[in-house]
């Protein structure tokens, strides 16, 4: 099994690219805890680069609550196995000083009324804190030659659009990726936050991919969705607090007009649910 | 005379730029109306790069007044003769559509504080404009291989420190350089607005130099620098209307204990005057 170079400062990983001078890298960005899911997308990246570089960073920025920054999982020896049974090539672990070396940032990404919506609304800056940081590893992580691509899950469908509209309103010089959500056997996405779930409430959780998965069957067969159907399944699980169920414009976030009519699904739409099951916020996505 | 290639498409710039295969490449993002000021810029890239590119491109995000951006002067054809002279390879001109292929940025820069401060203030959302359309330049005119740097003229001071801020807080691959303001013979600094100044306001412009090499000299001399006496020079001259004069940090902008005390000067600072002329405002500075 390959072992991953492991490099903590800017100079290190820029010296260890120039080394391997790959005629094409793929770069994923990770806060760590990994699991399958992050491995998936290592994986992809590895069918298609000649060089895999992930980095592994806590980003208070993205945290809007100093609690749950400081009790995030951070295991990088664990993460390092992960990452060496996935193929990955380096593996950059900086320190908050080496990512702001400068300080926190002045000039600010700004994530607008796309930032606001859904994730947004529970947790605020939540979204300009994110793009902060990939802003910054995209240039930290860019090969200076070659061909240079991005991996992100479709698990964070909203930090996934963000990412890719900040791509285009500031043309980053990289090519983005999405990597479709991996799920338990019984359909649970897989996040770092489902180790805090019990095992009732596993189970229980089990209803946001049900509830997708009504919604995405009649969206193939071209039927109205009656979303207030999947909204119904969320009564029936006393453990599971819904936050929001809508299908939105892929794109622009913005609410179909399928939610609640008669008319019959055309198109295309992407199916969001954020739910609490106990204390964890969960959330899941289906494009449709 | 070397005849610099117009192209005006990003994938013609992609391909004049890997045609050229530079070891270096210096870029001048511009709006046009070109005057010696640029040259100085374009001759500063020449000096250091196997290859020059510089944009031309009225940038509409940074005006706040939509006749300013209209009455803009557009003259590619005489910009074109300018850069010729001053050694430029690659001009791009795009139009706005090219620039905004995506639309208007939904994702934007945030430049904060230090973009409310001073020119922010007379003309809000200028810099989060500005910044908007150098995001995008820098990433355009990248070479992708090589040394990279660009040119900025000091004369627009704030937007020197935004960018280098910019360039900091999001880890840009590029080197920026400040390149000395030019000045007429009796010490105006150049711009494309003395164009539409009399001859009769032009002598009263002076008052912005004369004011500043009063505080200059002392500052040189480790005095007390009585900005009380810059200021006082605005009073004898009717024509010109005085908005700010202020001795600041060079990258914070805040302003020093200088201004209006006893203490003699010591350190680094950045004087800042901002003043109407007619219906003109004009701008100067120099670092101390």
């Amino acid at each position: 099994m390959n072992t991953p170079k492991i490099v903590k400062t800017r100079a290190e990983l820029k010296a260890a690219m120039a080394a391997a001078n790959p005629g094409s890298l793929g770069f994923v960005p990770t806060m760590g805890a990994l699991h399958s899911g992050h491995a998936s997308l290592f994986k992809a990246a590895r069918e298609e680069n000649e060089l895999v570089v992930i980095s592994v960073f806590v980003n208070e920025l993205q945290f809007n609550d100093a609690n749950d920054y400081a009790k995030y999982p951070r295991q990088l020896d664990a993460d390092v196995q992960l990452a060496a049974a996935a193929g990955v090539d380096i593996v950059f672990a900086p320190e908050a000083s080496e990512i702001y070396h400068a300080g926190l940032p002045l000039v600010k990404l700004d994530s607008g009324a796309l930032g606001e919506m859904y994730e947004g609304a529970s947790r605020p800056g939540h979204f300009d804190g994110m793009l902060a940081v990939v802003a910054k590893l995209l240039h930290l992580a860019d090969p200076r030659r070659g061909e240079y691509r991005a991996y992100f899950g479709q698990k964070d469908a909203q930090q996934l659009v963000l990412i890719r509209r900040m791509v285009a309103d500031l043309d980053y010089p990289v090519e983005l990726r999405a990597v479709p959500i991996v799920r338990s056997d019984k359909g649970l996405a897989l996040s770092s936050r489902n180790a805090l779930l019990s095992e009732e409430e596993k189970e229980a959780a089990l209803v946001l991919h049900r509830s997708i998965q009504l919604i995405a069957g009649r969206a193939a067969r071209n039927e109205p969705l009656y979303i207030e159907d999947a909204i119904g399944m969320y009564q029936m699980e006393p453990l599971v607090e819904l936050d929001y169920f809508v299908v939105v414009n892929p794109d622009t976030l913005q609410e179909l007009a399928f939610n609640c009519q008669d008319t019959p699904f055309t198109g295309e739409g992407l199916v969001l649910v954020a739910a609490k099951v106990g204390n964890v916020r969960l959330i899941d996505n289906q494009p449709i």
